[in-house]
């Protein structure tokens, strides 16, 4: 990421909720942001976007922003922020090749596991980095987003134990209003979200469960700590030396939060693909490489798979 | 069994669905029944019952029809035809019992495992059989049933190897147009059954998809075909000797059958409760019992407790 005078220049690929708000707040700040659309690129590029958010609003002027509907019509840029959803990840090539130059550094803002590999292959180890947002956000009408609480952003380095880059990456969100810091290992840091992903996303998906319902009863609780057993001997065999009261501190969390629809669930409910790979398939994967039996985690993989298929041949 | 010169004296106990509309079969060929009821006893008792049924329409006019809604106010009977809902087999005590004479038999219509069981350990084992009710029937609005489709009741003893009161049950409800069969052997009959309900109404409710969602995907075949290997090692480590190519033949006929909502399914839609432990809970406890490994059966049961629990305490 080798910065001009004026700071890096940056491309957002997968501008949705996440990745629009995030570069939002950096264009909002000076930075030169370039946005790759799909649904929405007509709207925005008319009438630019609106951000309703708990950290305060703002907006982006259809003349201020810089969006495309093809990415071989972007410049190359310092920065690509990839915030694709995991189910569209067969697109990395055609989408992210364009972007780049030889020191273009590569930030995925995705779900669960397996991102960071998947661009690493592709794209060269040493520049790839992942960021974990802890946010909720959702699209409103085409070029309105709703930001409605949290907003962390982790950033760590795929290269174990470098932290100089995902330091540069930090100071230049904190000094664009984005709440964030930087992770020791993203590699501990990732396996630490699936702790909440896999029970409440994976299961409430599966079963069309709010969170609250999964933890309104003894049954539920139990099968949520049955998988959480598997999850954390995976993610120790894996290299993520997770505390077993990391298990219980999810579930605490989650008894206080009220009744919510995990994007995983809202997704089945909506008839449109979950990111079952990332959430179940990967660390399902990982935990079988690695001689780790998970049989609750790889049923629920397979009865999400399911409903996957099953959603998909509705369209 | 002891009948009167007019046939024996029937009490239905139970009048969903299935109970009305066999009691009324029998009501309608002249036989005296006594039908115990609980939410459309006040319009059954003014306006009698109606049923549209695909092997001919009929109905009972109130004066000809005997309801109940306390089994303490009803006569001792020569049969009990028991067609609750599994979810109510607590209340075997209360509705069942002051119908007994020593000579009554107690013929059960009800889904899945563990009811005669339950209702030998009540009331003996001697009095006790069973029927599996092949058809499709739904409520309408109160005092009218709907008759979809199928209909054949087969009919078994509890006491394996004995046929002679199976064959008298057979012979009335065959004079009553209803189409019906002896089973041999009523354990291999109700392991047969559950070879469709295991996977279909099962895995379809907890994941709410209908059938032919699940057998649209390799993915969901697969599944299916696994469930149906451990419910095959249980069935026969209890004594049913089914062939594997029963798992093949539900699956065909599931295959050709269209978009099909279990009632299980459909229960889990309209917040009902399901009938897990019959089609579930006993299968799964019967192969634990038997040391039979049932680890997917195993995670479906727990995944339909949840569900269920979690409906409860929606109401």
């Amino acid at each position: 990421m080798r910065e001009s005078d004026r700071g890096p220049v940056i491309a957002v690929v997968g501008s949705g909720a996440v990745g629009s708000y995030y570069g939002g707040r950096l264009a909002q700040h000076g930075h030169e942001v370039h946005f790759l659309l799909r649904s929405d690129y007509e709207v925005v590029r008319e009438r630019g976007w609106v951000f309703h958010s708990c950290a305060g609003d703002f907006s982006l002027a259809p003349e201020a922003v810089r969006v495309y509907n093809d990415a071989r019509s972007m410049p190359t840029v310092d920065l690509v922020v990839v915030a694709l959803k995991a189910t569209s990840n067969d697109q990395f090539k055609p989408l992210i090749r364009p972007l780049l130059k030889p020191s273009t550094l590569i930030l995925t803002l995705q779900n669960g596991l397996g991102n960071e590999e998947r661009l690493a292959e592709l794209f060269g180890a040493e520049r790839i980095l992942g960021g974990l947002a802890f946010v909720c956000l959702n699209r409103g009408e085409p070029g309105v987003v709703h930001h409605l609480d949290y907003g962390l952003v982790r950033v760590g380095d795929f290269t174990e134990g470098r932290m100089d880059r995902a330091r540069r990456i930090v100071t230049m969100m904190a000094e664009s209003g984005i709440e964030c810091d930087v992770l020791p290992s993203l590699k501990y840091g990732r396996w630490e979200k699936l702790v909440w992903n896999v029970p409440f996303s994976g299961l409430g998906a599966a079963l069309d469960l709010a969170t609250d319902r999964l933890v309104a009863s003894e049954d539920g609780l139990a099968m949520v700590r049955d998988l959480l057993r598997e999850l954390l001997t995976a993610a120790r065999a894996a290299g993520a030396n997770l505390p077993d009261s990391v298990a219980e501190a999810n579930i605490q969390r989650t008894l206080t939060m009220g009744s919510y629809r995990s994007s995983m669930q809202i997704d089945r409910q909506c008839g449109r693909p979950m990111e079952v790979e990332a959430i179940l398939g990967e660390p399902v994967r990982a935990a079988q490489r690695l001689g780790v039996n998970v049989p609750l985690m790889g049923a629920l993989y397979r009865m999400l798979r399911i409903v996957n298929l099953a959603n998909f041949r509705k369209d």
